[in-house]
């Protein structure tokens, strides 16, 4: 993706998992908004897509992403500390963030409301519950919600 | 409503406007979630209800709302001022709350999501869409969405 097509992100998708990122990107495609996303996985990676470092340095801010799904397990920079930088900075914070893990554990439910997160949505197991999971959530996050301009 | 039956609220709807408030009942009512609504009409009684004051002091805490639907302008205490005292606090801040107001202004918008709004629906002028909208935001809230327990 060039420089160009990063400033029309729609949804950065941060997920480590091969497998999960093909199913989101085509639970996406189904409600026709694969053309806009970006995948990055791993934590590090994330951050400097944020805070414009390394090769995003020179990514144009104005159009931040109109939501942001998050894995919590993650090389390098786990989730919650990616979640904590984004919901700590006075600009980045505006950007709907959507947790997508795994992880039931109350703790990371509590922590993740805790630092600001948007929503918090726990992956099904099932094939196609993970699809209609994905699907809602774009619709709700691309349609439904006004995020800011 | 008495007291054990407030203990069970699933949405708290913070709204002033009569037709608003039985369109959104209406709606929730087709994805059969219309019994365990509370419905408040004005920014003190809201204050109050959160922070267990006045007729709210038994209230019981433990079981709070899976998602609070806020209106902005309501009396007494609009509703960027009751979202700065729940998003303030360190128990209440993990409640998500919706805003569902007629503000498209994007001074409303950023100053939402910079209190911590977990997400922000303009309602949609036309009869039909005002009530898929909340359709939507009922599933996603009650059924996709996890909250904290």
């Amino acid at each position: 993706m060039n420089t160009e097509e990063l400033n029309i992100v729609d949804i950065l998708l941060i997920e480590d998992n091969p497998n999960d990122v093909e199913l989101t990107l085509r639970a996406l495609k189904k409600v026709n908004i694969l053309n806009k996303i970006h995948v990055l996985s791993d934590g590090a990676e994330a951050l400097d897509f944020f805070f414009r470092k390394g090769k995003y340095s020179n990514r144009n801010s104005k159009n931040e992403p109109k939501v942001i799904i998050l894995d919590l397990k993650l090389p390098k920079v786990n989730g919650l500390e990616i979640l904590r930088n984004l919901k700590g900075d006075e600009n980045l914070k505006t950007i709907p963030v959507v947790v997508l893990t795994s992880s039931r554990e109350e703790q990371d439910v509590v922590e993740s409301y805790k630092l600001g997160v948007n929503s918090y949505i726990v992956k099904p197991v099932d094939f196609e519950k993970f699809i209609e999971a994905v699907k809602e959530l774009g619709f709700y996050w691309l349609l439904l919600n006004q995020p800011p301009k």
